[in-house]
Parts: structure tokens; sequence; C-alpha cells
């Protein structure tokens, strides 16, 4: 049985290094108005210095939730430009929550680099994430477009929602129980609603009517649940070498991912023996992880896991139907919620 | 020598009681559209309800910075009313970072009570004071006025003024060598930015003037180094019985306080001694506090933080002279600044 995951199969879209290049200059430009201590930690984090606080050649902002931002400026008819503040405003936001969840989580690496805390202590992490919290607000409400109060309302709801979807899965660390259900809902905020700010954000600011904003907004979303069940299978059985992290990681700490979840509420004799296995506290050695990846796999979680990748990716397309945006746009958008769902399934 | 503190000088002015029964309903239906744990966690840390969530009768909302907002947006020509978002929203960011901060202080209680982080544990702490921010965007985001927008701007600027202060006192603990003039630069910060935002934010919500935002701005800044000033005299010799605090609280962890700084800076045998007991590590025992609290004082670091306290009104009241606001306004902000600086110098 194989248990690591191929290549990407889809290539990398165009869109992702054009509005990379556009955002970047916007982004660093944000950082640089931090106080001294918390622009070196959050510059280091976003792999734009190294520890001795050097330039890192080549490091960039090309994120998923960026380029959406942007195509959805484009999407809403206005000009690329005019999604800059609001891709700013999510990848600022998106790196607060990094660096909270690193803290809360324990994580001490993250994409082969010592993460904030680990490097400066908890209370570093906690303010640099305080402080991109406010400075993407600032950006936005800093925004050329008569429409920025709509983009910083709608990122504020996105963020409380995030902030919840974080305290679900800190809850369900300490329950045995967790359904299908609770876990979706959980990555609805903790990755849907930020994805789905980002895909409707460069709309609002372009001033877009309700109906496209609303198209955006479940394109997004959809495409958040989507991009989760995507994590959740590569978290058991990506390839260390192309994750970054540990072989079977989301199973060291035994974590209710959607595919356990999945066969856990299947019962039967492999949800018994993964219910008794979840119960259990303490960490997991790498022969019970590998025993259990593939029980899960047996079980049909995975298969499960990444059909509903699938057919929630069709799910998101779909919603953008009602919109009727131009060719060029609604391609970008596809192509980068596909790239984003092909990553490695 | 005395080294506790007597009670207030001034009577409480009646705005507090007024604008607290004003704001309280505002701020129970801000805080209810929390996810549950953050809403019971944040419930028990404003004091409204216990350990086991039953309410506590009388617990309220009458802090100085919502009865600013709500002064302020008088004093902008406005109504009471259009003050509310406003004053809704400072509390919420005060109170983020309160949280925040007495995970990172690591302090277990706050007035009698245990801290947030102390009971739930430290990602209970950072994920509700997360919800808060973004809450208090969100509350003012979804205000009447039209000028909400900037009201938004104005709040996520004193918030990262005030992360900003936060990390430079979390700096100054590892250094011996804090001056007055950075001291007084992260009081601006930590207690002046929010201050001071909370004193304009209802007149920016009333559409005031530049010369009248900018006039409160600058009282609400002055006032809150007055407000420091006041703290830090008594977080040496103030009365435990009032304060809530131990006796010497500030000197425990050997804190470079505003009239600590003042005596560093005048050198000489109490200077130097002052200096030798600093850089020493590690918390101090109660002999050596009240020995450190008797020879700050006997070298003019109280006279000179309670003058200056007294300067600070002063120049904060002087402050609201060009903006020519009606008496009743105007009177108000006075009894409530001086109210504050007369807690207990």
């Amino acid at each position: 049985m194989t248990v690591t995951v191929s290549a990407p199969s889809e290539a990398r879209p165009p869109a992702l290094a054009r509005t990379g290049d556009l955002v970047l200059p916007a982004l660093r430009s944000a950082v640089a108005h931090l106080d001294d201590t918390s622009r070196s930690q959050v510059s280091y984090h976003l792999g734009w210095t190294d520890l001795d606080g050097n330039a890192v050649p080549g490091a960039g902002g090309k994120g998923i939730r960026p380029t959406l931002a942007v195509l959805s400026a484009l999407a809403g008819g206005g000009p690329a430009e005019q999604g800059v503040p609001g891709a700013v405003a999510v990848e600022l936001v998106h790196n607060f929550s990094l660096l909270h969840d690193d803290l809360m989580d324990g994580d001490t690496e993250r994409r082969h680099r010592r993460t904030v805390w680990a490097v400066w202590g908890a209370p570093s992490a906690i303010l640099a994430g305080d402080a991109l919290l406010a400075l993407a607000q600032e950006v936005l409400l800093d925004a050329a477009s008569p429409h920025r109060g709509d983009a910083a309302r709608l990122l504020a709801q996105a963020t409380r929602a995030l902030v919840r979807g974080q305290v679900l899965d800190l809850a369900f660390e300490r329950r045995d129980d967790v359904t299908v259900a609770e876990c979706l809902d959980m990555a609805a905020g903790k990755t849907g609603a930020l994805l789905s700010a980002s895909a409707a954000i460069g709309a609002v600011l372009a001033g877009a009517p309700a109906s496209v904003v609303d198209a955006l907004r479940t394109f997004g979303a959809e495409l958040g649940l989507a991009f989760q069940l995507v994590d959740d299978v590569l978290g058991i059985w990506g390839d260390p070498a192309v994750t970054g992290k540990p072989v079977f990681s989301d199973l060291r700490a035994r974590k209710k991912s959607l595919p356990v979840a999945h066969v856990l509420a299947g019962g039967g004799v492999a949800g018994r023996e993964l219910a008794a296995w979840l119960a259990d506290r303490g960490d997991a050695d790498e022969a019970s992880q590998r025993r259990i990846a593939e029980l899960v796999e047996a079980a049909g979680g995975r298969e499960w896991a990444s059909a509903e990748a699938t057919r929630r990716l069709a799910v998101a397309e779909r919603a953008l139907d009602p919109a009727r945006l131009t060719p060029g746009p609604l391609g970008e958008l596809v192509a980068v919620a596909r790239y984003v769902v092909a990553r490695e399934v």
C-alpha cells in the first residue's frame, strides 16, 4: 500500500506569479509600518529575511489568498490594482493566524524554519500577530476605494469566523467524538472564512453588485473546504519532502481530521479500533501512526476525502455561474482553484 | 514615611454612571455575537459572570474609555447615541489588550479574580483577545454613521500603537538603562493611544471638523500620560486595599516605571544604588522592595511623577481650547479627566 502522495498534477497558473509581483511591493510597504521589533520578526516569518536579518533572495508573496483577492477585483469589473489593498490585508490576516496558531499548537517549525515563538518567545508571536491584525484593517481603510469600509467589515467578520474555527479545533482535541459535520464546520471557519473573504474582497473594493460578491464568497468558502480536505489527506499521507511536515504528521497528536472523522462515523470494526486509538492520550509512536494511516485508508477515509474535495471544487465552480463573470477572470479563478485542489491528491 | 496613598479626592463624575448605562446594553449585545467558548470567557473576564457562568449582579461597563467616547460624540455636536459604537469598540480593544497582557506578563489575578489564561489556559486568552479585536472593528463598521470607516481607521491605528507600547514594555524588562523619554514613549503607546482614540472616536462618528477631532486626540493622549504617571505612583505606593494589587507591586519584578526612570536619570548616590538594584535579576523580596520605594521617594521620584501627572492634566485641558466646545460636554470631559488623575495621588 502506498502511503505517500505524488507531485502536483496541475501546472502552476500564471496568475499566481503575476499577482505576486503586483502585491509584494504593497505588502512590503505595509510591513515597513510595523514597529522595529515586530517588523524584523514578521519579515523573518514571511521568509524575507533569515534569523540575522539578512535578505533572502527570491522570497515572495505568491500566496493563494492575495491572488484570489486580485482576481476578485478583476471579476468585479475593477482594475487589478483595486484588489491590492484587499490582497495585502488577507495575507496579513493569514499570517496573524499562523503566528498565533504555531504558538497555540506548540509547533516549533514551519516550512523547515523555526517558528517566531520558538525563536523569540511567546509574547513576540502574540504581539507580532496582534500588530498584523490591526495593520490589515489599516491597509484596507487607507484604500482609495469608496467601498473600503465594506471590505474592512467583510475582513473583520472573516477574522472572527477564523478565530471561532481555531476555538473549535482546540476543543476537538479534548474530545473523542467529533462528527464529520463538526469537522466541516470547524474547517469552514478555520480555512473557509478567509478564503471566502479573499475571493470576494477585491470585488467589494471594485464596487461590484451583491450578486457577484455573494457568488465569489460562496466560491471561496467551498474552495476552502476542498482545500482543507486536501490538507487533511496530505496531513496523513503527504510526502514529507513535499509538505515540509513529518510523515503522518496529523496522526502524531491523534488529530480528528476529516478522513479520520469519516471512518469514525462509519463505525464497524475499523471505526471502533480508530475510536479506541483516539481515546488514548499522549503522542502516538510511528508504528502506530502507520497502522492507523493504513486502517483509515482501508476503511475508505482517504478516498472519501479526495472525492469530497473534488466534489466541493465542482460546487465552488458552479457557484460562480450566476455572477456571469467575463471569461478572463473566470478562467483564472477556476485555474487557481483547480491548482489548489490538485496540489497533491 | 508614609508609603500608602489615601482615597480619591475628587467625587465620581455623574457622566461615568450615565454613559455606563447607555453603553452596557450595546456592549452586551456585541459580546453575545462571540462563539460560545469566547463569550463565556469574556463574560467572566468583564465581571459579568462568575466561573460557573452565573450572572454577577451589578456588574458594569462603567469604564473611562467608553465614557470618553460618548462625551466625545457630544463634544463633536452629535447625540450621545452616536458615540456608543465607538464606546463599545474602545472597551473591546481595551479588554483584548488586558487578556493578552495578563498572559504575557504571567499575571494570575486581576481585580481579585483569576485571569482568563490562569483559568482556561493560554490559547483561550489568545483567541478570546483575537476575537475581541475583530469584534471591535465589526461593531464600528456596522455603525450607522457615514464616518464609520474613519472611526475604524482611528481605532486600528490606536491598536497598533498600543501593541507597539507593549513591545517596548517587554523590551525594557531586558534592559537596565531606560530613559524617562523612552518610558514616556512607551506609555504614549500602551496607555495614551487608546485613551486618545477614545476621546476622539465619538467626534469622528459625529462628523466633527478636524480641528475638534485633533484637539480631542491631544486631550486624550496627554490624559493617557497623566493616567500612566498616576498608575506608576500607585504601582509602588498604592494601598493594596484600593488598587487590588500587592504592595510595591511594580517593584517586585524591578519594573522601570516612570518614577524609577526619573531617579535613574538623576544619577547621584540614589541613582547608582537604584541602577545596581535594577541590574539584579529575579524577583525582589519585600524588604528590598520597601527599601527601594523609600529610596525612590526620598530621591524625588514620587513627587516628580505626581507633579508631572498634574502638569499633563493641565496640558490636556488646554488642548481643548481651540476646539471651542459647548460648556456641557467640555465640563464633563474635564471632570472625567480630573477624576482619573485625582484617583489617588
